[in-house]
């Protein structure tokens, strides 16, 4: 069984930096149509950066879309041309100023497959050695450390509003336990 | 240290059926100002629904912003004047066919901060009476139970690629592994 929707027509409503907006008329399985408003994003990256200590190195910014500091793992949007890999070496950097001798691929995922093409790569970053954090210019970031038993302590509280943290910080811990048990 | 961006204009862009676009002229920490595209969205919920033998009760659809058919927890838009917990039972039956005589509220979070107000109400419902499903007119869904451990093991193996189903998965499991030692 198939319900793909066939793009009838597509209008284009705004290009911009981040993202773009269209809004495609789409024929459904019983041959009506209907609208789909999607909003284009060039996809992103979040990392994981765990010390030797077990701290997950956090970041604290200003979200103007929902007007909260949010607690999150360092992320970013992919460049053009940009493989996520790199762009999580270069956001973990630019961030917290934290490299990593060893970032593994972790999983990827959509954030909102309602609305958006918005995917996320999300990465593993140990062996971290710190240095001095270079934040793009309209960025403003606190680095918190937590450890990731509080961090999930965090999550499971609620206390956690930022989706790509939450998945990351219950997938890091799954992950430990796992690499624990062979 | 507060970097709160303070809004010096507001630019209308596109006010649609499911979202709309703004553009905001913020002021930042050293005066100087700088641009945020903006996605308004109502906000949601979704529901982790688990029968007494454990399985959890998904939705299979075609998502035209990716362009492939996803793997999710039952979930919809919140309605004008509607409380989240209204819309899970109203979503879930429409999408499902179930009703839950316990609907646990579980927590919330953001799905894209970045660019999207869209705020997620995540839900727990038990208890389940199956019936028949009432999608609305443009929704074709395929309802697909699976085992929550062999949800998770999707999940761990980046098999699963909405946001919200990897988290209500992991924090289904976390909820009743934690009731398990209570």
């Amino acid at each position: 069984m198939s319900f793909e929707e066939k793009t009838m027509k597509t209008e284009k409503i705004y290009e911009g930096k981040m993202l773009n907006l269209r809004i495609d008329t789409v024929e459904l399985p019983d041959k009506k149509y209907s609208k789909r408003e999607i909003v284009e994003h060039p996809g992103a990256v979040a990392i994981v950066p765990i010390t030797e200590e077990g701290e997950v190195i956090l970041v604290k910014q200003y979200r103007k879309a929902v007007e909260k500091e949010l607690l999150e793992i360092p992320a970013g949007k992919l460049e053009i041309g940009e493989e996520p890999r790199e762009t999580a070496i270069r956001e973990l950097k630019e961030e917290t100023g934290f490299s990593s001798a060893k970032i593994e691929y972790i999983t990827e995922f959509y954030t909102s497959a309602g609305f958006t093409n918005e995917k996320m790569h999300l990465f593993l970053a140990t062996e971290l050695t710190e240095g001095a954090a270079e934040p793009e210019k309209d960025e403003y970031i606190e680095v918190i450390k937590l450890d990731l038993e509080t961090l999930i302590d965090k999550v499971l509280k609620g206390e956690i509003l930022d989706s790509k943290t939450i998945i990351g910080a219950l997938i890091a811990k799954n992950h430990f336990e796992n690499k624990e048990n062979n």
